[in-house]
């Protein structure tokens, strides 16, 4: 695969491509905006919310050549904003312009067990799982690993599609069944104290800045709310932020990426899983730091600084899933920021907005000396 | 003149019209889309920076009535970014679809001559002036007014366009040559201790929210930073928000408008000149604030509740003027707000772009009790 090399960097006026054009697209291209940086959004949903706010889209299908490089001969510098691109995709942009964060990156995300594997080469903790193909492997898996635990496909899941939980043996037929016989990995299910993630950056020279980690409730495997700061204690805070740059440097990432973490009672972090971009549990940023996570992405992909990551407040981001969105007249009343996404159509598990509370910093600096 | 009824208020997915595309309708349309809300861009600039960011955009004369037309079709409510839009171009649009703030606001504040007189109708003080037309009325009115005096053209004057000083008589006949006859006025140079502003609102049901006003420095009649807290003493401040309350009160207003102040040394406050619309001098509030100025005014003339004014923090603003804006690398690295407004050609005196440092409010609260 040959590489486009990237002039550095992209100047103001330049354009960023984004595939994807959800709500997470929709907030890089705000973001890219406030830096007088254009955007064109590429994705296959007629609407997209991040059209509304773009410069350029394209409206085309992810494996559509002749439209994917219409869309590279238009921008400077390619990313996304979901990991489920076909890698074809990516492989055929990056040999046309620079795709950060690139196709290996998104190969190992993409895939949960590659995903775990890569993690336990560079020594980091995960729950305990194995690959699974077929109904006898499966079995020894359980075995092996023991009850309860999650079963997964590899591939293609988000916000937990494609995940089936096992109490006891005797769920491991009914689990096999639901992901209908794709390629999947059996994970030991975790007692946590509680989640949290760690939103970081690294820079296309190397440096790295990570955002505080929120404490994260999930239900129905969604996000439901983030919070910062967490209860991780201070070596817990280090160790996250210790993962994450072992990840990302591992990767060569350049970009925004997400690991997301199970702290368990005893003081220690699992790693969950990987995001190779911004993320919903770090959606606290916009209000409460100067850079947010979403401007951060931009500032790496477009070879910009890195910008500050500390945060100026304290801050609880709250999702509007579903017919929630429909509060947004009583909630444009509070004294929060509201996010509402530009989605058509409220359909029962999509995420339409989110809103977030700042409050002050616990503790304001030096008021312990007050006279 | 019928004016257009508005179904309030405009929900998520509806369209907001707004006349002209510099940084401040792009600054709007950013803020809309926060809200789910879509912007439709008017202007008569091809390649106006608001285009890129918003959903639709028609590139037209102000009084093209087809275009003009069309345009209102597609919006749900008009608003404009600045206030020389030709009163006709309001008036043809008020008849067709909700426009706000209205065609009085407009028409009071694109005239200094009737904007003093309206101010001083209501008891607000300002500097001593008169109306000049012809040189013999200008030579009374210096005679009563004295030096150092402005002479200002009655009409589209911004940035300190259409204005000269006057520090003696023997400069009165320059200064109206500099003019080239048009319809003026001529004011007393105030001695101020500070300049300031008041941004504030007033929704479509008459709730009136304010921000803190800053304190300003202008050079060469162009701002180039605003800062908050300012010296204000607290009954200036409570003054000055009175002041803005009684004139939006006065014009029915809906939306965003702003009040510069002269603060003088014996702790009185004269009013400059009003803005219907967001100022430079309240972009702080996109940090600072949870609501920025640019949401308020959206949510007001879209019919939603006024958002929380207050601000989380200590705020300096430091605009970018002309060539200043080559310093974007530099800037980038520095931890502070960048925005750049996407303006393709510096021009000396164009403002391209500004930053914004935050700092924890003084006094932290609770901070004086320390043991």
């Amino acid at each position: 695969m040959t590489l486009a090399a990237l002039p550095l960097p992209v100047a103001p006026g330049g354009t960023i491509g984004i595939l994807g054009g959800g709500q997470l697209g929709r907030m890089l291209s705000l973001a890219a905006a406030r830096l007088g940086l254009k955007t064109h959004i590429y994705s296959d949903e007629a609407g997209a919310p991040a059209f509304a706010v773009s410069a350029a889209h394209t409206h085309a299908a992810y494996r559509h050549e002749a439209s994917l490089a219409d869309f590279a001969r238009d921008v400077d510098v390619i990313t996304f904003e979901f990991e489920n691109v076909p890698s074809e995709t990516v492989e055929f942009l990056a040999a046309l312009k620079p795709t950060r964060p690139g196709a290996r990156a998104l190969a190992v995300t993409q895939d949960r067990l590659a995903e775990k594997d890569f993690l336990n080469r560079l020594g980091i903790a995960t729950a305990r799982y194995a690959g699974v193909a077929g109904s006898a492997q499966a079995r020894a898996a359980l075995a092996a690993i023991g009850t309860p635990a999650i079963l997964k496909t590899r591939r293609f899941g988000y916000d937990g599609k494609g995940q089936a939980r096992i109490a006891g043996d005797h769920e491991l037929e009914s689990a096999l069944e639901s992901i209908h016989g794709a390629p999947a990995i059996l994970e030991r299910l975790v007692d946590f104290a509680c989640e949290c993630s760690l939103v970081a950056a690294r820079g296309a020279d190397g440096s790295f800045a990570a955002y505080d980690p929120p404490e994260n409730v999930h239900r129905e495997q969604i996000l439901r709310r983030s919070q910062v700061p967490s209860r991780l204690a201070l070596a817990q805070h280090a160790e996250a932020t210790a993962i994450a740059r072992t990840i990302a440097d591992a990767l060569a990432y350049v970009g925004v990426l997400t690991v997301e973490f199970f702290a368990t009672e005893d003081g220690g972090l699992l790693v969950n899983e990987i995001a190779p971009r911004v993320h919903n549990s770090g959606h606290w940023t916009l209000e409460a730091c100067m850079v947010s996570q979403f401007e951060q992405h931009i500032r790496a992909v477009a070879g910009w600084p890195l910008g500050d990551p500390s945060r100026h407040s304290n801050a609880e981001m709250v999702n509007l899933i579903g017919a929630e969105a429909e509060e947004w007249k009583a909630l444009s009343a509070q004294p929060v920021a509201l996010h509402l996404y530009g989605k058509h159509e409220i359909r029962p598990g999509r995420k339409m907005g989110h809103f977030t509370r700042l409050s002050p910093l616990a503790g304001p600096p030096g008021g312990a000396a007050g006279d």
